[in-house]
């Protein structure tokens, strides 16, 4: 490395260092980056003996969360007042179901099934990782999804939060900058020291443009196995995104917590 | 006992067990009630070394909180606009320290003073028994303080929360009964199915007015020991409200939790 190379390699780390010892929380997304809501969702279609193979149980829990962006924006928008995640989850269903040959399930059944989503599994990861980094940040959730709903997948895979902070409490969805700045907010610091960790570029890039700092996780299995081979996950690294791990336990380290 | 007054006693017991079994979600007060803010103040005061005696510690603790009633009136009212505790805090420590003698303390410490208040101590049955009730219901906070005290006070404390809710999510101080409806709310139940567990008895029957149950928490040295003499706390049943204990542990020994 030449003398002015390493110079200013010196004082890109250097800058990084103070820029690390400056974040005071992280905040999460949930869905895909803490828990794995494709393949619990699967497993739980699976599991009502509807006599649905693999792939068919899949494709309801893909088509489920296909619903989940619009009937957002209906509320982003104003056509709908603020309706929690729960509810939209039971409006998406309802709309689902007769293409999956499920129409005849009934009031019960449905209830039961919507519930799948507060039980959704870590990633294996994920409890470790935010122990590790409990070390040295508070750690909240900044998710889309209502308190009820996150308070059940705390302890379903024991995440060990500092506090519970969703979009129910901002009454808005993410991206609208109300979330990321009302992250701050609550911590009464300025948005640089709250970094958001999530598992999709578009979410970090609205952060972003609020003052937050980003990490990237690459959860490559957020669609299952069929998602990497459509190519649905980027897993390249982004050069306006500040820390690319590919994992909570990656990042830690990246971050100097002992892991 | 005859048989009349025996088979009303156990009627009594079979409706109490339903309406127990019933219960969902146990919503706790903290000030006071999970947490010995008296003690703690009074300590941080005196560590502070400005030659307070353990007397006059103790009276700016208790100015402190005297403040505290008042200055959440003129949110509640409308004269201020929302104001988190935090904040309201520091307003009461501004007007008190002249009193005190300590009009002199710079920027610096008053801050430091003022997040003695993010560092309280739990009782000492307080963790324990928020384990001991976890087996059987959820448990979570609703408080006038702000999240980000609420946050540290469970890290400090070791507090197993399942949710941390409070005044500030519902933008209403307590008694306000859009904070009690809001915890009921929250999980999408009627309220009968939320318990509001307290120290203070006008906390809980404003909770009863909003159609949630109760339960009392005896707290006898909240104010320290010469609040016990000043008669400041009263120790007493009262038939209105569904629960009184000594203390965490024995209302989960009353409620059927394993302790």
């Amino acid at each position: 490395m030449h003398a002015g190379s390493l110079l200013k390699f010196r004082v890109s780390l250097a800058l990084r260092a103070r820029a690390v010892s400056d974040i005071k929380i992280l905040a999460f997304d949930v869905f895909g980056t803490v828990v794995d809501w494709h393949g619990s969702i699967s497993r739980e279609v699976g599991q009502m003996g509807l006599g649905l193979d693999a792939a068919r149980c899949e494709a309801v829990a893909a088509a489920w969360r296909d619903g989940y962006r619009p009937a957002m924006q209906r509320v982003r928008s104003g056509e709908l007042g603020w309706t929690r995640i729960d509810d939209l989850h039971r409006m998406i269903l309802d709309d689902i179901l007769p293409d999956f040959g499920l129409g005849h399930l009934g009031e019960t059944q449905r209830r039961e099934l919507n519930l799948a989503w507060h039980r959704l599994d870590p990633w294996p990861d994920a409890a470790a990782g935010l122990h590790a980094l409990r070390a040295r940040f508070k750690v909240c959730t900044l998710p889309n999804g209502n308190l009820s709903l996150l308070a059940d997948l705390a302890r379903h895979g024991q995440l060990p939060w500092d506090l519970i902070l969703s979009a129910e409490v901002f009454r808005h969805y993410k991206p609208d900058p109300e979330t990321y700045r009302g992250v701050a907010e609550v911590f009464a610091l300025p948005p640089e020291q709250v970094m958001l960790v999530a598992a999709h570029k578009d979410d970090l890039r609205a952060a972003a443009r609020c003052g937050l700092r980003t990490a990237y996780i690459e959860r490559p299995l957020e669609f299952g196995a069929q998602g990497v081979e459509a190519g649905l996950k980027d897993l390249t690294r982004s050069p306006d995104i500040d820390f690319h791990a590919r994992d909570f336990l990656d990042l830690a380290a990246q971050l100097g917590c002992p892991t």
